[in-house]
């Protein structure tokens, strides 16, 4: 009995790896329950009632409360890392993310990319790969879609350079291209329920929110956050795996921290249906005291009675003043750690 | 597009906001499932058979296993945060809490609170503030209520002393008034699943009881316990509120320690049917080891078969001796972090 | 009313109240739901498919995913600690552990252990205490057993020597005797979903597969992994209960992390059927940043259409180089802190 050491560990993809019109099925498919509900709200301050209360979500017109549209898009996410971003430098940026059908309690997801662009960089070590995710209900169901794009290492710094391909991607998702839930009806919406009067009308373009509250991070929160996921990528967990001894905090724990914070302001803001666009301007670590601010960016009619569509960018920041952004290099203020632009549904 | 600063944030409410008779509807319903019971048991060295097992509570006339009463208190507490307490200086009190019916995977509940009395203090500067507060499920049936009163600060100085309205609380909740859940039928108890041998008959008035254990409390259990009760007030959360760098614990989550660690020498006083007072005679911080000691008050017979009631004080410490409480000045010990007195069920 | 002090709270067994025969029935029966899914999911990197997806579970002939095998192995054990391990001294070893029935969203699981054997140590402070111990669901049917030994203080040290009785342990599970959830069936089995292309053909006896991932431990994570199975022994909790003020690791938070971990490289060993043995080389503590390997040590065939079993050595360590386990003295080496040998079935 000669030992052998195995080649089985999965050690990821790299640039050379990708080609465009390759079709990755990710693994390990999830049922959800009311566990991962129960959990999304301990771990987050979320309170947008339409994720909290069966009532309300059918008063709304929805047979019960959904998933969570962030945990959605963090399962899809997480199911994507073994086999996208294993070996990335970098997270670039976010695009075209739509819901296409709420998630719930008995579904199982599982998500699928496709390459939809590559570019090699100049230095010759690395290159940027896009893909389009979709998350896969049981009944084969697009739930969500979104375009991500990363930085990922060669291996075999020899391999040729692929032909550049650059997908044309929407800086901005046109409002008839959400996807609004079917039978959502927000004629009868309880604002004393939802937690606050605001009414879509009430909004104005360019209106900004500081959403007051902080939250200061834990090692073990972000831990429970990003594994419930599937998202098991080392440098959350492996605090030996930087010089300094701090985890890497995974930006969806950022996302999901900002959106819940922005409550005290948006709680009529119940439902994102797009996702336009996403930067991780800089990285979270435990010990930061996360705040968040919103600006008004666009509104739109729906033709759903009682919704209407609103822009939104939302920050996330650990020690940068609320409505400070970039510095005058163009830069992100090191205290900014996400810049997000998404789509909500708000009742008129 | 010019910005405009958004004036949407809640800021609370002030003493000078509280007219007695207002009637305050919380706001964000909350549907509960087996993920709200497996995180109080996570989080909660609970076990208490009936909130454990649907067998055991079958076999106690029940349809099944309720969520635990104090994880209902909580979801009803939580609601009342943002309208009652977010600039409460203190949380003065509690009386007349009882738990009407049992709560269950499945149900919804929401929280309103009625204002029963105000007075201003003699500084002007703030002023004392008593609700009655109801949980009501998706049946609009008042699963809980109790009474609480909180020092709220004056936003307007110049606000006139609205007339001194002190409500008659009992001091105690006679035995009588207290509800026993439909069903209750402890005459075929099962003492071994249950965990110790002592029925009610063997509590004396009088007796008190250490529970020997300790739990050393961390930041993100509390922190995931009190969103978990959508409670968001800011100071459980944000490190950088108090000039320590500690975040203030959530009173509920030394309650529901408490409560736990009782079931150790009180493993059969199963369900709370009523809150007669509390006292969270001192902040309770990370990085404290608590226990608990408990002392029967009284005892009473009911109507139900095979069921007993049990008056209990519950006191949490980290540092105090057992059986200590207050000083020759009458003043809780420092070492005190609780002292409550409530009603629960017992075999008989 | 006089104040009495009580004898009520558990003290634990010592080792003279322990006699082979005696059948002890655990306290605090437990149902379980999505939510010690959901939360064993987020506590470790678990990514077996079975275990996360209905869809796949039911591909493979199973009617839903069940509760994670070790989740099931953590509810019934943590039943018996406050009979058997309340004053152990150590955690001598697990043998012929096997997993009878898959446990589902719904079962309540109660447990109870035979004493098979005991023997004084020769120092008559102490002894050893062999027990069998069953988890059985609410239709009274086994859902798995295992044989433990532990060694526990004696409490009256003039207690006389028990006759000596040291049961017949198997050292491996003979295949035949592993019991496949009727039903099971991998002829059909996804492997993209699985997340490796590794047949059960493609492993070797004498492999050896490092699992490249590491977790650092946390004092909340490993506290609320404790308590969820409700294992409440004070050691895992009180941090006062050390001289060094830390808390010591629950032993099978270590080998859930560790079974968790080889999914990277074992991501097709889906379901654990056997438990050979077990020893807890060194003690766990938070900060630890804890990796896995494995080998192979056996396979065989199985009757069940599409499975082949596969015996695993799994090991857990921190600190300790991949592949090393014992030192030229025979010990376990310092960085080691676990040495498991199970039984898995795998797709052939």
């Amino acid at each position: 009995m000669s030992k052998t050491r195995s080649a089985k560990t999965n050690s990821g993809r790299f640039f050379e790896d990708y080609a465009v019109g390759d079709v990755l099925r990710h693994a390990v498919p999830r049922t959800v329950s009311g566990g991962e509900r129960a959990l999304y709200h301990a771990l987050y301050p979320a309170r947008h009632a339409l994720y909290s209360s069966d009532e309300f979500a059918r008063r709304s017109g929805l047979p019960k409360s959904p998933l969570d549209d962030l945990a959605a898009f963090h399962i899809v996410f997480g199911k994507t890392v073994p086999d996208v971003s294993l070996n990335a430098v970098a997270n670039l940026g976010y695009a075209e993310g739509r819901w296409l059908l709420p998630v719930y309690e008995g579904d199982t997801l599982r998500s699928e990319s496709e390459v939809i662009g590559v570019k090699q960089n100049s230095n010759g070590k690395s290159g940027v790969v896009y893909v389009r995710t979709r998350g896969v209900n049981q009944r084969e169901e697009t739930v969500m879609e979104y375009v991500r794009w990363v930085m990922v290492r060669k291996k075999d710094l020899e391999a040729p350079a692929p032909e550049t391909v650059i997908p044309a991607l929407k800086k901005v998702i046109p409002v008839e291209d959400l996807v609004i839930p079917e039978g959502l009806d927000f004629s009868g919406y309880d604002f004393d329920q939802a937690g606050e009067p605001h009414h879509w009308g009430d909004y104005a373009v360019g209106e900004t929110i500081d959403h007051v509250d902080g939250v200061t991070i834990e090692e073990a929160e972000h831990m429970i956050a990003t594994r419930l996921w599937q998202n098991t990528a080392k440098v959350h967990f492996d605090a030996t795996a930087r010089p300094d001894g701090s985890r890497l905090i995974y930006g969806g724990h950022v996302i999901s921290m900002a959106r819940a914070l922005s409550f005290n302001g948006l709680a009529n803001a119940q439902m994102i249906v797009g996702l336009n666009g996403g930067a991780h301007a800089n990285p979270c670590a435990s010990g930061m005291t996360v705040r968040a601010w919103s600006e008004v960016l666009d509104k739109a009619e729906t033709s759903a009675p009682g919704v209407g569509a609103i822009r939104l960018r939302l920050v996330a920041a650990s020690g940068a003043e609320p409505f400070t952004l970039k510095g005058e290099d163009g830069k992100y203020l090191p205290g900014v750690l996400l810049d997000l632009d998404y789509w909500a549904l708000m009742p008129v």
